[in-house]
């Protein structure tokens, strides 16, 4: 019987953070693809167009006119999944048709004036304005709501409906799904082994380097053992730090300074403005900023949808919505070809 | 304070099935869609091609040539994720690195010799014959494997890379996230309300009719009322059921029936050959063969990835995949959107 190879024997990693299983197949990469390929990134955006909403002195669909901003811009989306006020839907119910409130803000936030730019073509100075906004915005909305979740679609794959460089922010007076999963892993976790989950995850990640796609003195960038997305990875400050808000100037600094390192490895991977979704999982906020809290570790999770090339993706289907996550390579070989990669941009070398 | 309505108000839907929340908001299908739209389905497949793979009397990637078959065909996969043999990661297992040993087969099935013909397309007694050889499968495959996923990804914005009608079946020795998820959500409520849950939604269901699309004396087609994807469904069996092979003659050429109207439904929708991902859920095999596996009713999930149009599907991408499931019109539109639509194929009213 041949000895166990991850790149050549399928078998289950464990998920800590989510309590559940991937499966990883990385043989599968042999097949040849021939369904779908997608269109790569529009690459021609113009720097400004008036009649992008999201550029400044542009209309936007309330009628409100957009500030001549010259770093970030915040505004309230103006098709908001959750709304302050919604009334409730009562509370007559049978267990199988349950119901419940659901209240929040959903806003919009601009990284940049211009609409051709990139996290990773910004200066580090212009990131960490970013970064100081999500930390205000945490305080701000973590004030009243218990989850506030700052997220960023990049590119047309991803749903994401403009170019212009911008996240969102989708804060809600309940504990989502994901957030609910995290905060029960968190939680047991450090009741069993008496450390943070990620704060020892971090530590045994930096000692083995086999999956560390980028670190510095305080961040690290892995691809973790049980990632789903092909090419995921999650970024974790060395620190135990519970929310954003919490982050010195100079971890800050720091974080734009790993942002960009990472976001140029992703977009010259493929040569192409790399499409994914990430987002910040803190803390909850709301009533538990008065409770102890200690379980939990900041993170950004980054899920890239490429598998292949810049048109070909990988699809979360079949198997995957009705059975088990599955992946094509393994998280080492992810983590090495991340890690190999320059990181100067490939646009700045052409020009 | 406005009186609630679920149209207008977002709010929280339980799903039993999962133990998980879904956001509707439907008041979002107001926004305009400016992101990425998709090619609509090809319609111009050649009935036979002696180049495709899956087509009878063609040659496959192991040299293999397929037979003549005039019905359905099965064949091992290719390139399969599972293999039977893959030897074990081994034990010695950090909380933070547990992987776990995967085994299993990998098959795909053909539906009709012919290319460029479909489920609702076929006549009720060739989908009987598909019928009849899911539930074999389960028999023969479920004498090993733990689970038996049967599954059909159709369309090239579901991954799939040929048009030839067919389902895949990926049989394993471990239970998958979503079997484990239905496994003790299904026992749970059995234990504590003393019916199965999917007997009694199927009953409740049936009664209300607000949620239901297709029925006959057998089968009940409804949009469940935590459905995630905008026009999901759930096919229930009306009598406690296990497994598809406990299903008697009648209520196979029932079921042949019932998919058929759903499916032409679908496809009438937007009058495209209409993608999903769909997949049957039974009791599990393998050694639960010999157990009390009443908890169980035997279901089959339709994940459709369209929204708005045939080529403006939902993205469950940043707050999907970070924070929470959320869907942009209730169960209860949807359902009336399908229940309203004609029985007859859009493509045989053409001709
Ligand atoms: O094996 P296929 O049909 O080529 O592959 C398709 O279905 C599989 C099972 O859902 C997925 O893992 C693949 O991403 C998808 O492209
Ligand atoms: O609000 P947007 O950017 O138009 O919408 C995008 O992100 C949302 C949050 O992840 C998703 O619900 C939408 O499906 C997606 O298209």
């Amino acid at each position: 019987k041949p000895t166990f190879d991850p790149k050549e024997h399928q078998h289950l990693r464990y998920n800590p953070l989510r309590d559940s299983w991937v499966l990883v197949s990385a043989h599968r990469m042999k097949r040849p693809w021939k369904g779908q390929v997608e269109k790569p990134p529009v690459d021609n955006t113009p720097r400004h167009d008036p009649n992008n909403p999201l550029c400044p002195g542009s209309v936007r669909a309330n009628g409100e006119v957009n500030p001549e901003y010259d770093s970030t811009f915040m505004f309230d989306n103006d098709f908001p999944a959750l709304q302050p006020d919604a009334p409730d839907p009562g509370s007559d119910h049978h267990p199988l048709f349950q119901s419940k409130a659901a209240r929040g803000v959903c806003k919009v936030m601009c990284f940049h004036p211009w609409s051709d730019i990139t996290l990773p073509l910004m200066q580090p100075a212009e990131i960490r304005k970013v970064i100081d906004k999500w930390a205000d915005l945490i305080v701000e909305l973590g004030a009243e709501y218990t989850w506030v979740q700052i997220f960023e679609n990049k590119g047309a794959m991803m749903g994401c409906s403009n170019p212009h460089p911008h996240c969102q922010v989708w804060a809600s007076n309940f504990l989502p799904n994901e957030a609910a999963l995290a905060e029960r892993c968190q939680r047991d976790f450090l009741q069993k082994h008496g450390e943070p989950l990620l704060v020892q995850y971090a530590r045994m990640e930096a000692q083995a380097q086999e999956r560390v796609v980028v670190e510095n003195e305080h961040w690290l960038v892995v691809v973790p053992y049980w990632a789903t997305w092909p090419f995921q990875t999650l970024l974790l400050p060395r620190r135990h730090v519970l929310r954003l808000p919490d982050l010195t100037a100079q971890e800050r600094d720091s974080l734009a300074s790993i942002m960009k390192r990472l976001l140029t490895k992703y977009d010259n991977l493929f040569e192409i403005s790399f499409p994914y979704s990430m987002g910040w999982h803190g803390a909850p906020t709301g009533s538990h900023l008065q409770e102890d809290m200690s379980h939990w570790q900041l993170h950004a999770h980054y899920y890239p949808p490429l598998l292949r090339s810049a048109t070909i993706r990988k699809f979360m289907v079949g198997y995957e919505m009705l059975a088990n996550e599955q992946r094509d390579l393994t998280p080492e070989q992810a983590a090495e070809q991340l890690r190999k990669l320059g990181e100067e941009h490939y646009k700045m070398k052409k020009t």
